[in-house]
């Protein structure tokens, strides 16, 4: 490709304003150009990568057994109610309606579409385990998008959705996670295999691969001596005893002149932080429930946790209204002990959460729902009675894991992540089940596997990049060399049109600088763009005995090869 | 591939009413499966022949040089105002808002962001010509969807943009319609290149790759003897003079009890049926006009051309009800003679089109707009004058080319169009220009170009099947040969895997019929899935002396072949 034919050609008064490295480059090399807020359009240059990267995510899911497929892009919304997520979605469903006034989602995930296909074949347990997978264009109703093609509200998504029995689906999801090890690997990209939360996809285990990045968008904490690594959302830690020496001493009334804050009631009883409890209380609207989550002060409330624990899918923090003239309470003083059962006025039910390490604490302190009222030494079980108790906490950097070492808090792009799905959707979906051994209809085991191709081509320069551009992995270069010909002189001319001509000739793909702009120019975007090798034929070269001068992208160094020799050395 | 393991067999009891081969076959040989109406699962056979279709068109088109992009499957509905397509689109547009209130139309077609991203660029002459496509998922709001993937809601579609000067576009247009041509050979089909009318897509000129067919929907009319082909909607044809030696008689009114239809005149009058004025009048909403379309008895109105011509974008009959009131006639006895110039009612204009075939008819006949009264003699221009004139016939079969040759009638299915759009889109997008040599700023001249592939999948199994199943051309086959398995014995088992193995590793692509079925089912789905090759491995070809049964998908006769040298006999 000749570089004065290429469509989008690097600019570097793009883009100066982006934040994120991958984006700036993408768009200032000629891969991306946005649309609209978070829709891109893919350059020739970003086309190429495309290709390259979903080449390879397609041919490693192949050799797992999986089968390529596609679904419709528009999903009957009726699929989507007999699952309930038409509410649960964590993003917000984009829908439409056609001149027929059938409704249809804009497929975000398709576990549902991949269920009535597969749910439309009478198969029996001999056609066990199976994989489907697609490349299509998925939706997504972000508030904010973000940084280039890390958080965008449209991009193309490889989704693989397996069926099996329960017993099989260990072994599926154990070669998916290789798969998926051996697809980033071969990308160039190091990730870590990140236990998450499932949310709205449903199921009950899953597990992110994360690139780590600073630009990344999910923390999570990894204890690198067991190999332990858990998104923020579900990172488990060592829950401490600091005081179960101590003797439970009554609890009593006294009055707290204090502010509302946790530091206030700190500062006030001259305690330590951890044996104070903390108080969150949410409204959740689709159940119509107050939650009030209680926690050791020096905790915080994970709310992803939290979420899961009471089954509460729309919290929202209550308002200081509602403690006073709902609950009966005061803001900055509320407690556990004596909460009432419902809302005065509205009548919502109250169901008080306690974190498990409320269980290890003695002789706590806290409000006593009302003003400048606060109670010293509470007990858990004595003093009062959650309605559920589990882990609600946050894990914090530098806590133990419960596999023997410390945590470790890292950032990173989610490019990648595989889900049991197990019963979820094939119960709620009638008649999605095979025929067993015995002639008895069962239902699915299902897993899900999803990668973003978009946001993996970023990941990826994310982790390969320098203060000049891009330096692509050979995988996935557009190009794997760039001719840069500096001079129009005839014989450099030729020179260069043959090395050009007989690099292709030998399955090179070659980006060819045949512009008429400056030696400075031709190297920064030769260099912005980030193909592995810079070759370039110049008066120079020519001189020293019909040359060109060899550079690695990665490197600082260059030499001079016979013209004659270009191939070879660089193949 | 085995069997086995395939995901989605063939069913002969799916879609055993389904009246088009294509569709019928495509299903029960398991290529595709409804979704909902219009909108269709691509399995894994069919994703096969999906990507072998799309190489072929990418690698032609990358040939004329042009660049492969994709543009966001969401088109911001601000792009398709600046074009007035919100309104004039022949197809309804599917329209979409997001959460933050932005309204975007599900893309039909590209023409408005593929200006929008060349606007981005600042480019100049020395830029020109190039071309941008893309492979992605088109949306039509179809009110009909029929025959599989002949018409449907949602499907693949290739479209490319160029963009260039005036001068340099008809090289690129005669280079597409070449592209196209290679293509469609290269996939095996035989297509019509047939000038068609550009519709909502805009522009001056077009052409339609059709495939014949009996089950197109594309009606068209070839001259055999210049290579003339046109769309009905457009096709033209010589204009006769039958009476020209008559002289003009004075025009005469004269009562007519007689019905309403032309053949009612006919009779009455006893005269002929090219001699009779044929007159139907439309209202056109969105100009709030009445369309009275005046042509020649014999002779039918094309309304694609009378559309056109009064550029009369929403027409519909008017009622009985609108010719008596509003219009002051009656219906049967329309007249361009003294027709009123608006409606007593409405006051909307009424404005009166001939067909050319009106000038040469001397002393005609046709109602006087009043019950059972006629006029005869009238003749063009000196007793009544149209207010626009031109050619709104509709062209039959046996009629004179105006090429030389007669015009022949034919079905088949629009695979590919090439538009040329000149400056439709780029005056009407502000910003849509480049920079000349003299340094002025100049819109693009452009044109499209568009491939369904789903479309074109139907096609070619239009044209290669027979009552036992799809006969693929060898280009596009899922796989190359079907190895056929007859009996589980072990060396049976042995000799077949390892044929299997040894084409695989040869790179042919086998689909391997291991299942435990008879020889007669294996043989029909087979015939039915339509490979070039089947080999069959039994213990009858291992016992004839470690042989295998060869047979082509388009021959009766087979013959035994050494299992060693199978792979070099079907290579």
């Amino acid at each position: 490709m000749r570089m004065t034919q290429l469509f989008g050609r690097p600019s570097k008064t793009e883009g100066t304003d982006y934040e994120i490295a991958s984006h700036k480059l993408l768009v200032q090399a000629g891969f991306i150009r946005e649309s609209t807020a978070g829709r891109y359009f893919m350059l020739p240059l970003g086309m190429a990568v495309h290709h390259k990267v979903a080449d390879i995510v397609r041919r490693q899911m192949n050799k797992t057994g999986a089968q390529e497929i596609v679904t419709p892009v528009l999903h009957p919304l009726e699929l989507w109610a007999e699952t309930n997520r038409t509410t649960t979605a964590g993003f917000e469903l984009m829908k439409v309606r056609d001149r027929r006034g059938a409704d249809f989602a804009l497929g975000g995930t398709a576990e549902e579409m991949a269920v009535d296909l597969v749910r439309k074949f009478n198969l029996s347990y001999k056609d066990l385990p199976f994989q489907v997978y697609q490349f299509s264009m998925k939706f997504r109703d972000e508030m904010r998008a973000r940084g280039g093609l890390l958080r965008v509200r449209e991009f193309v998504m490889k989704d693989g959705y397996s069926f099996s029995t329960k017993e099989q689906f260990t072994a599926i999801y154990d070669r998916m996670r290789d798969c998926y090890t051996d697809i980033f690997t071969e990308l160039g990209l190091k990730t870590d295999v990140v236990a998450a939360d499932n949310g709205y996809i449903g199921g009950e285990y899953c597990h992110e691969f994360v690139a780590p990045a600073e630009s990344g968008e999910s923390r999570y904490f990894v204890d690198e001596k067991s190999g332990y690594a858990a998104h923020e959302d579900v990172a488990t830690f060592v829950q401490e005893s600091p005081n179960d020496h101590e003797t439970l001493r009554p609890m009593k009334p006294i009055e707290a002149k204090r502010g509302r804050t946790m530091k206030d009631g700190i500062a006030h009883h001259g305690l330590e932080d951890w044996r104070q409890i903390k108080d969150v209380l949410f409204v959740d609207e689709p159940s119509d429930r107050y939650i009030l989550a209680v926690i050791r002060g020096d905790l915080d409330v994970n709310e992803t946790k939290l979420m899961q624990l009471a089954k509460a899918w729309g919290m929202r923090l209550a308002t200081d209204d509602e403690v006073r003239h709902d609950v009966g309470s005061e803001p900055g003083f509320l407690s556990p002990v004596g909460i009432a059962k419902k809302g005065i006025k509205t009548g919502r039910r109250i169901v008080v959460v306690a974190d498990d390490s409320l269980k290890l604490i003695h002789n706590m302190y806290g409000g006593a729902n009302a003003k400048h009222q606060d109670l010293v030494d509470i007990n858990y079980a004595r003093d009062w009675e959650p309605d559920i108790t589990g882990d609600i906490a946050m894990a914090k950097a530098g806590m133990m894991s419960n596999e023997g070492g410390k945590l470790i808090e890292r950032r990173g792009i989610e490019v990648g992540n595989i889900f049991q799905l197990g019963y979820h959707y094939t119960k709620l979906m009638s008649g999605a089940e095979y025929t067993d051994a015995s002639g008895v209809r069962q239902p699915y085991y299902m897993g899900c596997y999803g990668i973003g191709i978009g946001r993996t081509m970023a990941a990826i320069v994310e982790a390969h990049h320098d203060e000049r551009g891009i330096v692509w992995p050979a995988a996935v270069a557009p190009y794997a060399a760039t001719v840069v010909r500096l001079g129009n002189d005839e014989s450099i001319v030729k020179a260069a049109d043959e090395l050009v001509v007989k690099m292709e000739a030998s399955g090179i793909d070659v980006l060819y600088d045949d512009r008429d702009v400056s030696a400075g120019i031709k190297f920064a975007d030769a260099d912005l763009i980030g193909l592995p090798w810079r070759i370039t034929v110049s008066a120079k070269t020519i001189a020293a005995g019909n040359k060109a001068e060899l550079k690695r992208r990665t490197a600082s160094e260059t030499n001079l090869v016979d013209l004659a020799a270009v191939t070879a050395a660089i193949s």
